[in-house]
């Protein structure tokens, strides 16, 4: 098994919020990560997959394909966006960086998993400080 | 002269939204900087003083008088803040790079120079493949 | 399970010296690290802890609290400080970075740790070339 | 157990090139990487061993040792080499990062390897969006 | 005046090689960059322009567009190529990141500077520890 | 003109600390910095020089020259050492980044200029939020 990591980044606003709190709870809670108008962020996405290379290319996975398959099916609906508006697949979700890596997975297991390739991580970086990684259930 | 530069960072949101174009002429302006909900960044300011070094200490200013100064005036009135409704400097102004790193300029320049040390510039990085930098006047 | 890191940075002095060796063999065996006076490093240290999001919030732990755990009970012991003389936790043992990840390890083990947040990795950065990472016994 | 990690870097040029598919065929899968008179990158390869520190010395590895050993194994016969061309570990396997981690792993393996240190990983960054690691069999 | 800067990549081999000069020669005077069978390296431009800000957008020059045109007119020429063999503003001259530099100045004067923006420097990054700057004669 | 810049590292301890001042004064001043024991970091070392590129080689000079220059002239002096302790270069004076960088200027003035190549800035990074850059007079 050989690992095989692309890096792709999109920029973002959120906000940490619990919709059935109060704006003082909020605020305890979250600190300045609640603030109403929103802030944002530079992430930077990296996923892993693995397998073997295949004996012509000496490819694990064509990784133009695997960055076509990341951005189509991720970064464009996170790029540029509000992840508490703006993206289906979080709504409903406190748009925490766990939250975004586990649905982040949840896409790339349907798109990227074939017989020879096997997404093994998604990770996510917030912030120079701050960083998250899943490996799926 | 020597030159000495502090790092500082701070995240937010902002988007590019002229107020007397139609929402047609923004997005062809603008393109995804203009999304109506906002996106964000974790954006690098670097501040630039110059001036001769204290015999005493060898310090052209004290940095970590330095960053108090760069965080009680700036930072904290642009971190975890939305760029366009939160922070006073910059209403009335487009949220580009370039005019907030005038701002912090205007800012910087009343607050860390002094007969000893004297601003020289102020460097502000958007993404990884953007920055920007204003010397004054 | 997803696994969230936070990175925290200190800046010390230390040498490679056995006390029971002569300073030929220290020499000898540790090279310019065993220079009498000291030398220093800028350490990153990352920790890693694993865990269930909690629903409510989306974090596996607050990243606030997890750094100000981190910087009361490692970094403040560490920044600025020499680690042969000065940490009582490195007391008794070579200062290798082998050494500190296990010791740091120890210290947040019994602090990091509760029911739901479990400590995975403590990875430090020496200099850009040499890291350790240790994941418990 | 211990994991430590050494960083060297080497520049070289290859191609990605089936000798048994047409021009055609080769333009259609690898793109720009065939282009017939090479590219080339900046590599950065980081070896990762695991074992116990030693009681007297801290390590687990001398990381002069292990930087020796690496260079003269592996970063010599890559560094300003064509992958293609000049190396013979390479011959006969298409230059992908994923063969060049298997084939370093498959040297280290026999060199680093001692009783009491482990190879653990071998990871390579072609680009600051692609790398690839390679855990052995 | 605001300066701003735009960074692209790209990926290229080359060799340094005076046709006049014996192997011998060459050798002695390049070393390991005079590889018959080229090298490679993962370069870094940084393209800085420097203007007015323009009241209505805030930029001093869309860094979309200047991405554009710099890909255009640069990048498509470098990437991917051999400096010696495929770059026609690179024929007869040394493949030094100097003499790159310089090329690359002279293609964007024409193209990047009009009225209200102007070219004010190329900066190309060879490896981490080297680079050059080029402002214009 | 063109500029070239070459990166050197090197690992060192230092405290701040002013002789003719009480222990108090010191602490209040240099604060942590100024602890009794010592501390260290990372310096990374940039130095620049400009000139004219020699039409046979495309080097405004030679990059393993200058490395092999800084290297002796002032990186053995530096790695592994303390700053206040064995360093004669820095002998009674503060071991601030200041006074570092002009020293190492003042070094290099008299080794690498030559008829062709001018020493135009020394650059030291002390942590990554921290550095300093000298002109010359």
């Amino acid at each position: 098994m050989v690992y095989i990591t692309r890096r792709e980044r999109f920029n973002a606003a959120h906000k940490l919020w619990h919709p059935d709190w109060s704006t003082e709870k909020n605020h305890e809670v979250f600190g300045k990560c609640a603030n109403e108008n929103w802030h944002g962020h530079n992430y930077e996405l990296f996923v892993t997959i693995k397998g073997e290379p295949d004996p012509d290319t000496g490819f694990v996975l064509d990784l133009k394909y695997m960055s076509d398959v990341i951005r189509e099916e991720v970064v464009e609906k996170l790029d540029h966006k509000n992840l508490n508006l703006d993206v289906p697949f979080m709504k409903g979700l406190m748009s925490s960086t766990e939250n975004l890596a586990i649905q982040v997975w949840n896409i790339l297991e349907k798109t990227l998993n074939d017989g020879r390739a096997i997404l093994h991580c998604v990770k996510i970086v917030e912030t120079e400080n701050n960083f998250v990684e899943y490996f799926g259930k």
